[in-house]
């Protein structure tokens, strides 16, 4: 009788011990394109997120999760939702997508119209806060990092990225405004105002301190 | 006692009734772009199926519903297929899209890449058949009469209408072979070769004949 | 004998006279594409010109003439330079080209390469400076009137703007900045960041007051 | 006085030699883009035809000249047909354009629309019959190599092929016509249906046996 007492006991203890790490820990999927399926690698965004959490000694408080993939737009993320985000039972999701939906506009004739960009947007915004995920939005960063707005995608980047605010401020989302920050730090740091090179290696994927301000960034709105 | 017997009775007749009139009424989702929209006006190809079931006097036995949107491509079927189609528990749904997803290539810088156009191809026809409906699958027909190989999509059209034939295949759907039988009416009836007139008003909407092309075709494959 | 030379004074007065009715008048190309064709419309931008020259009493002294045809690009104007401007053997040319060779890129896929625009402009700047024309170069105006670098094609037409004052300094032309000087008006006069309506009908094509803003501009360098 | 006229009588027999000479060499140049580009390098189509007239042992009396460059479109041809072409002196042209053309509308959204097309072929072959060169024209052969007309570009290219076919019979040049003959040889010899490796090495490209098969096809139409 006291055995069985002290097993259930210390069941209890487990399952609370269990219970109360797992209320502790912050479940975040990024989730994305190739951006974002590069972040998991060594150097990408999402690997410097863990170990500045490793630093300051709390990387056992979140948990995150990389999900992106090469060519992704805003419609692909939407066929994906419930298996890469639902059933994960994330706290938050970091939706970073906008890139391939203006960029395959030019490269494959296959962006995405404007209209369906917001509908679609919208439609994954409401799927996880109906879930009770947290959703926090990323405007596309850049295609060029020409400073002088003569990059040929800066219109519909703007445009794009003007759609992403309005959404996240009517459905109460915080914004990581990359394209914002993107363009400030090439105003500072792109003189010749060159076409890749500073943030990025390509135009659009991320060097390493591309990398390092997206983590930064990103961090501050997830662990505070 | 006996009153409340044949009441039972009466009600379980009526019941029955219900059910059997239920069981013998086919419905059909008409599931598709601007074309579908345009189905249901008069002299639309949907209107003409009805007209042709009334005169064959079973227009009671067949439920057909339109669901056609202008503009829309395969993963705009997919946004709406729960409240379009899934809600609408239909016995059969007719898929009929895929100039759109090759068109706004050229128009909008718009279209759907071929795999992701089979990605969400199959995804539809997996959600319809795990929900009990039966799928028809119709080629995209034309955008353009041409019968010399000469129209600019022609190329693509085959491409995705493949696609189609194999998906379908692969998935025990009949096909509406739409683009195989535009070709062969306009072999017969297109000397000129001209790029509309035919079957289309405009290179890709039905003129009369289109629309009676349509609805002759997809009435033998519903109603057999 | 008095005759003769009564005869020989008068003819040499005529030519003397002719001489110098043709050296005071100036005569002025202007080369295009839909815009310029419209120019010569009842208030366009040429009949604009042509009307202040005349309050101005000046009339006679400028002769203008409109050369634009719809939907050309700058390889269309080197196509028909010879017929179109060498053969009028014009005093000035103004090349008032570009928004068809990045608008044409979304809308029909054929715009012109960044490299091949400067050739081709470059070609052309060097046949009528070969020829002894002066030459005015105008950066195209807009696709869009938005002024939050938000227009699709701002990215571009910066770009291309670019390129025309690099081509312009090399080969000391003055330039009539439409681009800056649209982008100037439209930041004072659209507080509601609308598409098209101030300067344009369309998002292109010149509205009166864009008439008005580009014919003031090339008077005040023709008439000078 | 004898020496003199032993001069005279030797440089009259070296000119008459020359004057009979030249006469005798019938010069080509071979105007086209990366295809012609390519055909002068070792196993390229130029190379080939050169060979095959050394061991027929008639080289002297032909000199093929490639002028072909890459990226090139029929406007880039009219651009540079001078240079290229007319200060050759060349008995014959043969002009070898309008994949780029085609092509660029997808790769690029800077391909050429076919009634500019038309323009400038005919102005190329105008230009070149003004001067006394005789014509060939060549169809653009593929940009994929399946045979059942599902590349993304077949009906472009059969557009645009009709267009070279008609304006050659207009102005009576003999046509290689790559198109027919590229599809010919793949309905023998691709009975997988695939999309390079038969006659090109890239869907465009000719491999070893493509610029085997435009050789013959070339050489028997000059050297006849």
């Amino acid at each position: 009788m006291i055995k069985q007492n002290t097993l259930l006991f210390t069941m209890a203890l487990s399952f609370l011990f269990m219970a109360m790490t797992k209320d502790e820990v912050v479940k975040v999927v990024l989730f994305g394109d190739s951006i974002t399926q590069a972040g998991v690698q060594p150097g990408g965004y999402i690997t410097k997120m863990k170990e500045a959490l490793a630093k300051q000694g709390i990387k056992d408080k979140y948990q995150l999760i990389g999900a992106g993939i090469g060519g992704n737009k805003v419609y692909d993320l939407y066929l994906r939702l419930e298996e890469d985000v639902l059933e994960q039972k994330p706290n938050i999701v970091v939706i970073y997508v906008g890139v391939n939906d203006v960029w395959h506009k030019t490269s494959h004739q296959t962006g995405t119209d404007p209209d369906k960009f917001e509908k679609f947007y919208v439609a994954l915004v409401k799927k996880f806060q109906t879930n009770g995920i947290k959703v926090i939005c990323c405007t596309p960063a850049v295609i060029g990092e020409r400073t002088d707005h003569s990059n040929q995608q800066d219109g519909d980047l703007n445009h794009y990225s003007n759609m992403i605010r309005n959404v996240a401020a009517k459905y109460d989302c915080p914004v990581a405004d990359l394209r914002k920050e993107f363009l400030a730090y090439n105003l500072k740091n792109n003189p010749k105002n060159q076409e890749s090179g500073i943030l990025t290696t390509d135009r659009v994927h991320l060097n390493d301190v591309g990398n390092q301000l997206v983590a930064d960034l990103l961090l501050k709105m997830i662990a505070k």
